[in-house]
């Protein structure tokens, strides 16, 4: 078993600074932007061979961006700021493969809403990261920089890979399933699947409406935070992301607990554990038998909307969509209608005994994935994201340390619907608890 | 006051047929789809310079399709029926403008889900019908085809007029705010908004997603609800469309009633004498005072939403952009998050007071507008649509007959969210009541 990581962590300079700190060192004159992206360049130049989470860069493009900014004065604490964006949200200036051979070059005529309003808030769009197939399971040729041997996770493959080797320090991705957390907590950095419908999604190739969720990646819970309280106006002033008092846990195994590894099982109440030395309450939460279901409900939901949402490329491009793909969209042509208002009247059921519950907490905590990163020949199990996408809570995975086969581990916060400011605040006192700061 | 119609109603012949009937004709072997095209497009030919209810028509590839679906065994109910698709959703083989003269001449990599499902059932992508300016209020060209100097009402303009006009006898609309019922009562035809969700919206250009809806425009309601049913999966089977016993009605005046005209008025009470007539029981429905807020919620919740699904064509494009839009995309701009939030909560109890209220009725009556067509200069008030789409309930207007004006009058008929299967077998009933069939 390694316990050695093919990632070197950059001591000091440049790269290793976070969003938050390399935004008050260019407004404090102290940093510029052209130097900031010039050392993501570095590191992509570098790295990328080995890593492989671009599905598109233009050094030349970044840097003129870069300079651009630097002839401003800062619009917003993202000025000068280098993020990544995930091969499925549309880019005027770049393309966009929506991580499938059809759309290999396509340039789309638009920025999504979230990439023009990185750009608005001055923002440098360093590149497309890669996405596994149209956001699904079937992999593409990210490696985890951790162990290249291994998966990076998906779907937001390039995402978390490139977040962790320090090639851009926030990136975006999207959650159907487990698509933010599982590559954040495979990749061992911090991963934010907001409340459903907080950043906009127009010009997002949707998979799954009812579920697609743009979330981000980034190093700390304060630079996911940030990023996505500007793009969707929450106030920023509130969202000081300084750890309050100890919250009320409750720590939840769900119904699939005993598919965690031994690994991750440990990890989580090694945890709670320090979460409670730190002075968090820290109880189990028992969940109703019908939560059991919540899987299996939301994949036939998801693959109800799969079977619509890719009609054009089902009917059109069908050799040139993987074979596992092709079995999911044809079980979501099964599902009828009937079926799906079912599993819809379950989430809302659910999602009711949670928001009857959460009052008692400020924060659950779960496991992140069911394993440390299984090999590249998958990207993993969503197994531990699905009940969260569908229950449309705020979910964010930190990391927390390294498991048996020396890959990360990380630990899953939920907070209740509409509370994504109360997740920044109390996330960021568990990262301050397991950082040890 | 005229009361005269500049539409001439096709006495007998292809045109005066419904899809439904069309359908049967050519899947008993009496009429092909050619046929059907070629008369959709003589009418077209004959009236479009005077209605001009098309973004983009090519009668080629449109007679092209049909001769193609002519040689094989009908497909599904929808085979070789001509379909006009309104001009904010993808195709991938004709223009799709947006309504918006930054789009002019785009082409979609792709067509949206929605279009590719049309094709697949059968369907013939006639051509494309107007929209205004991003589906919302600024008009457009086209003009009532009963009155050529009144407006057809919006967003779904083109779509409206077409099927009034006898052009095609089925095209897709969507509704944010009224922009399918509107046009449809201001034409004096069948519109359908769905309940939310209800027809998959991948590649539709969004504005507002948490209340886009695509929705259907047609001069039955058999052929609205078998058009959904087919792209939604609900059993088609069961959707016999068949006028059952006479439903419990709630007349629901709305807290905009002395918005309504007097015509409007007028016609909504007699509506509900002829409902009560042919079995019936009406009761009037009261709601509670905080409904009254309800259009200012949808506004707001709506003008948060544009602003930032525009954000690449208010930064990259803004003098392509309307005076009123860009006047409404400012105001969304300072919606905060807390207020959008606030407004989502509201929306929330409405609903679930809905929800408790609506075991007592089969369908809820109210006003479709607040008026007959006004003229061109702009396209109607949103008035009596903003409530219900909110609330996301299943909507469709029908015909009732001439108002003061000489012009079309529509009555609303609502049912609960997730019955769209009960609103088309009531609206069957409504219809045979109105026709006096």
């Amino acid at each position: 078993m390694s316990v050695t990581s093919d990632l070197t962590v950059p001591q000091g300079g440049i790269l290793s600074l976070s969003a938050t700190q390399a935004s008050a060192a260019i407004h404090a004159g102290e940093l510029t932007s052209e130097d900031l992206v010039s050392a993501c360049l570095d590191r992509i130049a570098l790295r990328e061979d080995a890593v492989q989470a671009w599905a598109w860069i233009d050094p030349d493009a970044a840097l003129a961006q870069a300079r651009a900014l630097d002839r401003e004065r800062p619009r917003s604490w993202l000025h000068g700021i280098p993020v990544g964006i995930k091969d499925v949200i549309d880019t005027c200036d770049m393309p966009t493969g929506y991580g499938s051979p059809i759309y290999q070059g396509h340039r789309p005529v638009a920025d999504a809403a979230c990439v023009a309003q990185i750009r608005e808030l001055g923002g440098v769009i360093l590149g497309k990261t890669v996405s596994t197939e149209f956001a699904t399971r079937h992999p593409n040729k990210t490696r985890n920089p951790h162990r290249l041997t291994q998966t990076p996770g998906g779907s937001s493959s390039g995402s978390g890979a490139a977040v962790a080797d320090f090639m851009v320090p926030l990136a975006l991705g999207t959650q159907t399933s487990s698509s933010v957390i599982r590559p954040a907590a495979y990749c061992g950095v911090v991963g934010y699947k907001p409340g459903f419908g907080l950043i906009n999604r127009a010009g997002l190739k949707f998979l799954a409406e009812s579920l697609d969720t743009i979330g981000v990646l980034s190093r700390t819970v304060t630079d996911a935070g940030m990023l996505a309280a500007l793009l969707s106006g929450l106030p920023v002033e509130a969202a000081t992301f300084r750890a309050g008092k100890a919250p009320r846990i409750g720590l939840c195994r769900t119904p699939w607990w005993s598919e965690a590894s031994p690994s991750v099982q440990q990890s989580l109440m090694q945890c709670a554990e320090r979460f409670r030395a730190a002075g968090a309450t820290v109880g189990e939460i028992e969940l109703p038998s019908e939560f059991a279901e919540l899987n299996e409900v939301q994949i036939r939901l998801s693959s109800y909307e799969f079977f619509r949402a890719l009609t054009y490329e089902r009917t059109r491009h069908p050799a040139k969509i993987s074979d596992s793909l092709t079995r999911r969209i044809a079980a979501g042509g099964q599902v009828t209608r009937e079926s799906y208002e079912a599993a819809v009247v379950t989430m809302k059921r659910c999602q009711h005994w949670m928001s009857g519950v959460m009052p008692g907490y400020e924060l659950l905590m779960a496991p992140s994935a069911p394993s440390e990163a299984p090999d590249i020949s998958g990207t993993g199990e969503p197994t531990f994201g699905l009940m969260w996408t569908l229950l449309q809570m705020p979910c964010m995975t930190l990391p927390c340390g390294l498991g048996q086969a020396g890959l990360p581990v990380g630990v899953q916060l939920i907070s209740s619907c509409g509370n994504d400011l109360g997740l920044y605040r109390d996330a960021a006192w568990a990262e301050s608890v397991l950082s040890g700061r």
